[in-house]
């Protein structure tokens, strides 16, 4: 069979039983533009913008439209897959049809659907790269933003809020370029590794030629079994400080201004942890690094992990209950608060060194990326646990407001160019 | 506190509180030496050995005892962490000690159980690292191998079987000596990526000193809602062919004679897969790579994942039904079988391209490492799958038979010295 015979059988094909199958996408909400079927990366290319419902029907599932993004106040989910991207082009209209296209396509995938629904045409490469197929939605979030270098490559900088820069140098602090910075982020968290991994490769695949990998990070979560908060890889429980009432989640999480009101800051910290260096420290010494209880998670002086403290309370000799070079007293003493969501990782081993390549996929979330370096300040060098970690990148992202029906992501940045 | 004043607290409280918990553990057959608890290495350090009962209560538990190890006929869970490890000794009476010291520790690891049950002694690294506490077992199965240079090592040549050497080169192969070969091999897989690294960790660690990771890798298999084979990377079902039957385990996996007699060859390739060339290619093509339909699983030419084919069947055009140069058709015609039990992994982006660096991290069992180097053969030069993978990585071992209780991992081994 020819190319051009090919060509003939697809149009042939396209138009009657593919185009059958998209009117019955297309009441959900899809168009195809049935000219760009040449290839999936034009069948992928709206020229028309129309949006995708949320599934009532899907198991597992995350809403995508609401006041803000999925993936910061969602439950943290078993598994996280982050990418920082580069973008390869430098027009805002190229910007603006990215997160056009990128739109439907996120709703689709929280919604447990393939990307699109063409693998009965097998002579174009197919629409979704299938691994996620008969695995249901699993709770995938997926949290786009954008970093401070876009704003400079587009020529948009009057737009970037003042608060969107890169963090400044803290001690400990050994990065590397690999693991570090980015024009925009996908944040993709589920109960599933592949679904989270499919996410980010097939928003990525639809952008071909318009964005590249800089550097992706895999990384897991995993629960007790009575529930609770999971434990990171020095056996401690990570998050419970969290804010979670809505008032505090407006003072905390959520901006309240400009085209990104309701959004939020990302930080993403790769922080590797010596393993081998804190196995070899007594449980005493362990505890008094963090100011909490191990098994418990209960702050020093008390019984339950959720019991409030008082980081100022000495005991009869006048010493702090919570050691003043802990980590919990000194973030708790800066006074800023964040949204810890953060994610293990366990990639192996150092080429140089066999020690564990292991630690945390740091992120958190604020209305101000000044509240975490705030915080990472008042840790500087005083903090105990500086002997057991190592920071190897560095990435912050201005995470868009939630999505309207009808609307797309990013929506408001693109009104007040 | 002084060191000295430490070190009699420590003795006064082992000699009391402890070892009342340690008489309760001991009643399920720890038997831990107090004069060696001034470290938690010491502690673990058993003088005699005693075996440990399998848990009759614990939540999502696989046995230990048996006439196999467990990870190899087990039921693929959705995570591993494979670790390959080199030995620091020389001398047989320690890799006798390694594996005396890890069989009792590898049953309370699949129990769901801490390594000990030290944490009221704070004054001492923990004999835990407690990243797994409040997770249950979670099918947890450990399989523990040789390598062929571990023999060399210890002047042991004599015992090596014939069949254990390291793979011949094949086409394709571009292996990386960090992903290549070991002494030793720790094959960990659970339903729980944090408990299948735990118990790597504890078990590398409690052999502080002994042994070292010369490389690792974690992976993952994700299972469709409805139950069934998970897909690959490459979204195809991966394991369809596997051997069940008693009669075909006994021919293809298990060892029948000599010290390994009931154990069996695992041999692991870390595959990348080029993903951005796949997501090129037409399903046509896809499929026509694996010689089965991408979304059943089925053969070609068939309906059902499981169908069985005939190889050599042609159509009516007397062209093979299932392409001649399809992995399927040349690894069935190969005569050659294996039981495949792989996982996933996706690692983040290569530093040099930006393309995923993710793959599959192959495991296959079988009675003898020749079976794999027939069907890698076969394959050869003509297997269209050549231009979508590169193997970076490559070990063999000898996993040891199962079990009984009483006995020690490799006992035979030391037996037949």
């Amino acid at each position: 069979m020819t190319a051009s015979n090919d060509e003939k059988w697809i149009n042939k094909k396209i138009s009657r039983r593919d185009m059958l199958k998209l009117t019955g996408i297309g009441a959900a909400g899809v168009a195809i533009g049935a000219s760009g079927l040449g290839g999936v990366m034009k069948a992928m290319g709206y020229d028309v913008f129309e949006p995708v419902a949320d599934s009532t029907t899907a198991r597992n599932k995350v809403d995508f439209y609401g006041t803000h993004q999925s993936g910061i106040v969602t439950p943290v989910q078993t598994n996280i897959y982050f990418a920082s991207l580069d973008v390869l082009f430098t027009s805002k209209k190229e910007l603006q049809e990215l997160f056009k296209q990128w739109t439907p396509l996120v709703v689709r995938l929280m919604n447990g659907e393939l990307m699109v629904d063409l693998t009965t045409n097998t002579r174009v490469p197919t629409g979704d790269t299938g691994e996620a197929e008969g695995l249901n939605a699993s709770n995938l979030s997926i949290t786009i933003g954008v970093g401070p270098s876009l704003f400079e490559k587009l020529g948009i900088q009057h737009l970037k809020p003042a608060e969107l820069k890169d963090l400044p140098h803290f001690p400990k602090d050994q990065l590397q370029k690999e693991y570090t910075g980015g024009d925009i982020c996908i944040q993709a968290c589920a109960d599933d590794p592949q679904v989270a991994f499919h996410a980010v490769r097939n928003l990525v695949r639809a952008a071909s030629g318009k964005v590249e990998i800089k550097w992706s990070q895999a990384g897991f979560n995993s629960f007790p079994t009575g529930g609770g908060t999971p434990r990171n890889l020095f056996a401690f429980k990570d998050g419970t400080g969290n804010p979670t009432a809505e008032k505090d989640l407006n003072k905390v999480v959520w901006v309240d201004k400009g085209w990104l009101k309701g959004g939020s800051y990302l930080v993403a910290r790769k922080v590797q942890m010596h393993l081998e260096t804190w196995d070899r420290t007594s449980l005493k010494d362990q505890e008094a690094t963090f100011g909490r209880y191990r098994d418990s998670g209960a702050p020093f002086g008390k019984k339950k992990e959720f019991d409030d403290f008082d980081v100022e309370a000495k005991d009869s000799n006048g010493e702090y209950i919570m050691p003043d070079t802990s980590h919990v007293h000194l973030a708790r003493k800066s006074g800023a608060r964040i949204l810890r969501r953060s994610y293990s990782y366990a990639s192996g081993v150092m080429t140089n060194t066999g020690a564990h390549d292991a630690g945390l996929m740091f992120i958190s979330f604020q209305k101000d990326p000044a509240q975490f370096t705030t915080v990472q300040n008042s840790l500087g060098r005083m903090d105990k646990m500086n002997e057991y970690i190592t920071h190897r990148g560095s990435a912050v992202f201005a995470c868009f407001p939630g999505v309207q029906k009808g609307s797309y992501l990013g929506e408001a940045l693109f009104n007040a160019l």
